[in-house]
C-alpha cells in the first residue's frame, strides 16, 4: 500500500490520454502529469535531444515522490535505450509494451499496422518488439508527422476535411496491406480515432497506446503492493513548461469534463538530465 | 569598414529566406546563423517563454561577435519588449519594421492583410505599426499555426492539395476583405508563395518578411559604415540546436543549391537569457 502519486509525462499533452484512462480504472489515485509544452514536439527531434529531455521530465516527477513513472509518449518510450531504463531504480513503463501485447491480442491474421512520429518509426521499435513476441507477424510502419500539429491545433472534428485528407494519405499503404490491427503509436493519435477508423474502414482495431500504458501500470502497482489504501477520489496535479492558460485551455480535447485540479509552471532545464 | 560577421536567428529553419537574400545582395559578408531546432515552433508558444529563447539565441550570436544582429523570425521579432530592444548595444533589427515598410510601399488600396503565427497576431504588432505610419490603413489579420509544421514537413509543392486546403481555409476572410497586400509575417511563409498567390489571385502583392529585412540590414550596415571590406565571397556558418543532419537535409527547400558551410550543434540553454 503506497500513497504517493502516479507520475506521468509526454512532450505536451498527447500524455492526457493515459490519464483519461487512469481516471477511470485508479480514480483512488493521486497523479503527477508534466507536460513539456515549451519543448513540444518531440517526434520530430533527434533521439539525442529526446533523451535529454525526456531525462529532465523524469527527474521532475521523482522530485515530486511518485511511485510509478509512466511515459506517456511513444517517442519517448521508443527513443529511451533499454540500457537507461533497466538501470532506473524505481517502477517505469513506456507504452511500447503494453502496446503490443494488446495489438497481438486482438489481430487474427498477424497482419498489424503502426503509425507514430518520425522519431519513433526511425527506431524500429514497434517492428522489433512484435516480431520478437511474434515472428510471424508481418508488421507495416508509417510516420505521421503532421498529426501532433493537427490534434494540437483543435483539426479533431470527425469531418474535418484537412485531417482526413492527411490520415488518406498517410494510411493508404497501410490499408493496403489489410492489416486487422493498427497502433496508435503516439499518444496524440486517439483524439482522432473516429476518422481513423473511418479511413481504415470496418473490421480494423485500433489499439490506444496511452490506454494500453495506464492499463499495464494498474497491473504492475497491483503486482508490486503500491496501489493507494485510500477510498475517495485521489487528486490531479499539472505542470507544464509553458503558460499553464493554454494548457488548461487544450486539455478538454482530451480530458472533457473530466480535466480539473491546478496547473502549474516549471522551469524543466533545471532538472538533471542524468538519474542517478 | 567591418569585416566581422552578421547574425541570424530563427527558431528553426525560416529564417533562411533571409539568408537566401543577403547571399544576394551582400555575398561578401560572412554570415553566422543560428536556428533554435531543438525548441522550434516558437509561434505556438506563450511571449515569456518566446522572449527567454530569444534572448538566448542573441547571447550565442553575441559570443559569435556579430556585428548585427536580425531576428529572421516574426514570432521574435513582435515578441521581444521595444523598452528591451531598444535597450540592446549592438546593432539588431527585426522582421517588423522594415515588412511594414514595404507593405506599405507596394499598397494602392490601403488594405492590408497579415498572415502570421498564432503568437505574433496575438501581439497585434503588425496592425499598430501600419496604423501608426498610416492610420487610414484597414488591416485584416490571421493567424496560420499549421503553416510552420506544412513546411518544416515539406508539403511545399504548388499542387499540394492539403497546404492549399489550408491556405484557403486560412485566406478566405482576408481575401474578402479585397486587401491588395498580403503580410507573410512569419519567415517560413515565403516557401509556399506560390500558393498563396493562387488562392489570394491576380493583383494581390505578397511582402517577403526574409527579404524584407535582409534589405534594411544592408541600409543599416552602409549607413553605419559597417559593411566589410572584402571583396571575396563571405562564409557561412550555421548552428543548431538538435541534430546538425535533419537540418542540413532540410535546408534545400529553402537554400536549394545555394546552401553549404559546416552546420554545428550546441547547447542553446547554457546561454544567457538575460543580456547586458
Amino acid at each position: 500500500m503506497d500513497n504517493r502519486p502516479i507520475g506521468v509525462l509526454d512532450s505536451g499533452m498527447g500524455g492526457l490520454t493515459a490519464v483519461r484512462e487512469l481516471l477511470k480504472i485508479l480514480p483512488e489515485e493521486d497523479i503527477v502529469y508534466f507536460g513539456d509544452t515549451g519543448r513540444v514536439p518531440y517526434g520530430t527531434r533527434s533521439a539525442e535531444i529526446v533523451t535529454q529531455y525526456a531525462m529532465q521530465d523524469i527527474s521532475f516527477l521523482l522530485s515530486k515522490d511518485v511511485k510509478l513513472v509512466i511515459a506517456a509518449c511513444g517517442t519517448v518510450t521508443t527513443t529511451l535505450p533499454e540500457e537507461l531504463t533497466g538501470r532506473f531504480r524505481f517502477p517505469y513503463t513506456g507504452v511500447l509494451k503494453p502496446t503490443v501485447r494488446t495489438a497481438l491480442a486482438a489481430t487474427r491474421n498477424r497482419k498489424i499496422g503502426v503509425i507514430a512520429t518520425a522519431t519513433t518509426i526511425r527506431t524500429g521499435a514497434y517492428e522489433r518488439e512484435l516480431k520478437r513476441l511474434c515472428p510471424e507477424a508481418e508488421v507495416i510502419s508509417g510516420a505521421c508527422p503532421l498529426f501532433v500539429p493537427l490534434v494540437e491545433n483543435g483539426y479533431v472534428d470527425r469531418q474535418n476535411p484537412v485531417t482526413r485528407m492527411v490520415a488518406e494519405e498517410y494510411l493508404a499503404p497501410i490499408r493496403a496491406a489489410g492489416v486487422d490491427t493498427l497502433i496508435l503509436g503516439c499518444t496524440h493519435y486517439p483524439v482522432i480515432a473516429p476518422i481513423l477508423a473511418d479511413v481504415m474502414g470496418e473490421g480494423v482495431t485500433l489499439v490506444d497506446s496511452g490506454k494500453a500504458a495506464a492499463d499495464y501500470a494498474r497491473s504492475m502497482l497491483a503486482e508490486a503492493g503500491l496501489l493507494t489504501g485510500r477510498k475517495s477520489r485521489g487528486s490531479c496535479s499539472y505542470y507544464v513548461s509553458d503558460a499553464p492558460d493554454d494548457f488548461a485551455r487544450n486539455a478538454s480535447i482530451f480530458l472533457g469534463e473530466r480535466f480539473g485540479g491546478e496547473v502549474g509552471r516549471i522551469e524543466i532545464t533545471n532538472y538533471p538530465d542524468t538519474i542517478v
